[in-house]
């Protein structure tokens, strides 16, 4: 199908059909220390309780807290336990000096902090001045978490402190997402790589660099970039490499209306769909699926196949990966703006204190221009004129 | 220097002091496929313009807009330039099909969309029904950004868009600032790696893991994570190491008034400083500097080591980066809370719409109630009873 015309919820929706097996990616078991950042696919529940065993919030003596009921009470001190020993045993009457952490000894009800004592190194005593109450600073078994309990649930998105009471139940490895595998094909016979010779009539090839970025930025594993000239041949040798090591393929370029669309002519005999969606920039959308792999066709200028990505695959891409939705808003428009008719505008713009400025150029070859913006407006295509003050819908990028 | 009282904000400038030469890491020159995330050392002057040359707006016509002021004209095309062509001459009074991108034939100066003509191929001639001006769908060379220009300044955080210009002007590579490499040793005989036995009265690691993941999340390269007994020979040795391997290093526990403070014991002799913060979590604190290298020494409970990591490591080490700050601000209170006066609380807490309520239970061993927080409230030391509604400084974790 060439030459539709489709609104950008109606392709998003066709787009979000199209990647929708992508959710089914199976989770990746990772060690913990390459869990930060990534998502839990399942609940976690406690394999042991926290703490695992009773214990001293103090370092001080351990005491039954009977036998200072009346002070001051001069106890004989047994011994020292430290944190890593063994639980023992507290004979009646007496105190066993204790460190913060260390079991608390069968026979003992309390810790009475080192501070609050006084001790005769020779007599080999400790002496109380103020009574306690059983449990004081003593930590129970399970008072932070009991074994079995649900610890973080599906979909928490791993941090520091995380992976901090994951370690705490010794657990050396969580299951995560997946990250689906993204390959980029950008095409064009006028792109050169970075770093070889720009000949006449050349430009550098950004959009394969960009698109890679930005799916690694968004969750993904990039697992293949390549360039293309115009050439179906090529293409399609491509097409067969990314479909083979990717869960979906983003391509840029040859989908507009001249004489070499090379990814319109390839991929629309295979069934692929290529359409006019009434935005700017970023009119020229197509898709295809491959070997049962889903293939998104920007267009190949850099700010359209950045827009394109922001507004089709960046959403999908967040949610397959269980990355949190970047929190669109609306905000006060510092200066005034025209708009399009019939074509819903993404125009470049800078947040300003709790406003946001529109940027001056519009065409979507300024790529140096797009990197002064810090987020799109999201103009319906029914509005052609906003004033200074009036609320736009923001898309931070 | 033992016993030693300070208030948060002491400590805090001791250590920035202490950190302040971390700030001359040399930068690294990275490739742009592992630029994103980093931040800029320098500023980026563009190589060449963008666009490099005269191009083309549209697929379409190139003609000189003199041999259309009357209209409908009839143009005989010449031939078709391609994107990536090398630049051609327009034979006067006729038309060259020219695609988005191609170079603006010598004697042309504007493009005439495809969609306003009408083409016979058999005559090889193309009927123009609309005049055109000069420089209409003619994108200037340097129109985007002049060779020469600041492209992007020093600190640019690195998101798609800034790759992709970088891409644009040929850079193959750019300076980013230096991480600092971190090592962390993590000292208590109670401790059991993840994955081990847990004998009686041990408990698995989880500050090792946990502030490693910190220090990742906030710019650090961790280049050693070490567990330590509470041995002090074997404590030297490991710092020995840890101070050949990184800029800065964090260790937890064996800060406090037990009998086997393997840290303190340890760095006192060699200089250290350790006091007491005027802050809970968190009080026990010290700092060294062994071979040139900064010491951050922070207590064992879990909770205390973290929070100790957020107040003072983490600001330092997103600088030293060139990450940005992390904005604290100020909410409501959803519910009421007491604290303790004289000490600078950091309460775990959670977001809750606009405002933000305290988490139950205060014990610096409760890491799987720190897991379910995303902010600590910062309540001043003479602040004793906040009310739902009151307004509190909020930290995000």
């Amino acid at each position: 199908m060439t030459g539709g015309r489709r609104s950008v919820e109606e392709h998003a929706q066709h787009v979000a059909a199209l990647l929708e097996p992508l959710g089914s990616i199976p989770p990746a078991q990772v060690p913990l220390a390459r869990a930060l950042d990534r998502t839990l696919a399942e609940p976690v529940h406690a394999p042991i309780s926290l703490p695992p065993f009773r214990n001293s919030q103090m370092d001080g003596y351990a005491v039954d807290a009977a036998s200072v009921a009346a002070v001051p009470a001069t106890l004989a001190v047994q011994a020292v336990i430290a944190a890593g020993d063994a639980a023992s045993t507290l004979t009646a009457g007496t105190a066993l000096k204790i460190m913060t952490g260390a079991p608390i000894p069968d026979g003992a009800d309390a810790v009475v902090p080192v501070e609050d004592t006084e001790t005769d190194e020779a007599a080999g005593t400790v002496t109380v001045h103020h009574t306690t109450t059983s449990g004081m600073y003593v930590r129970e078994a399970g008072s932070d978490v009991h074994a079995g309990a649900l610890l973080l649930p599906a979909g928490t998105l791993l941090a520091a402190r995380h992976i901090s009471v994951l370690a705490a139940v010794g657990l050396t490895d969580v299951p995560v997402r997946g990250r689906p595998r993204v390959a980029v094909i950008s095409t064009g016979s006028e792109l050169v790589t970075p770093g070889e010779e720009l000949g006449p009539g050349k430009i550098y090839n950004s959009n394969g660099p960009a698109l890679a970025a930005s799916a690694a930025a968004n969750g993904a594993e990039v697992t293949s970039i390549a360039h293309c000239e115009d050439d179906p041949e090529e293409f399609a040798a491509m097409i067969a490499h990314a479909v083979a090591v990717a869960d979906v393929v983003f391509t840029s370029g040859g989908v507009s209306k001249g004489d070499f669309e090379v990814v319109k002519d390839t991929l629309e005999p295979r069934g692929g769909t290529f359409v006019s969606v009434a935005m700017q920039p970023g009119g020229p959308q197509g898709t295809a699926v491959v070997d049962g792999v889903p293939i998104l066709t920007f267009p190949g200028n850099p700010v359209s196949a950045l827009v394109s990505f922001e507004v089709f695959a960046r959403p999908l891409l967040r949610e397959i990966a269980g990355l949190p939705a970047i929190a669109s808003g609306t905000r006060p428009l510092t200066i005034g703006l025209e708009s399009i008719p019939g074509r819903r505008q993404f125009l470049r713009a800078r947040l300003d204190g709790d406003g946001v400025a529109p940027l001056p150029g519009h065409g979507s070859h300024l790529v140096a221009g797009l990197a002064t913006a810090d987020a799109l407006l999201d103009i319906d295509p029914d509005i052609t004129t906003l004033e200074s003050g009036d609320l736009v819908k923001v898309l931070p990028l």
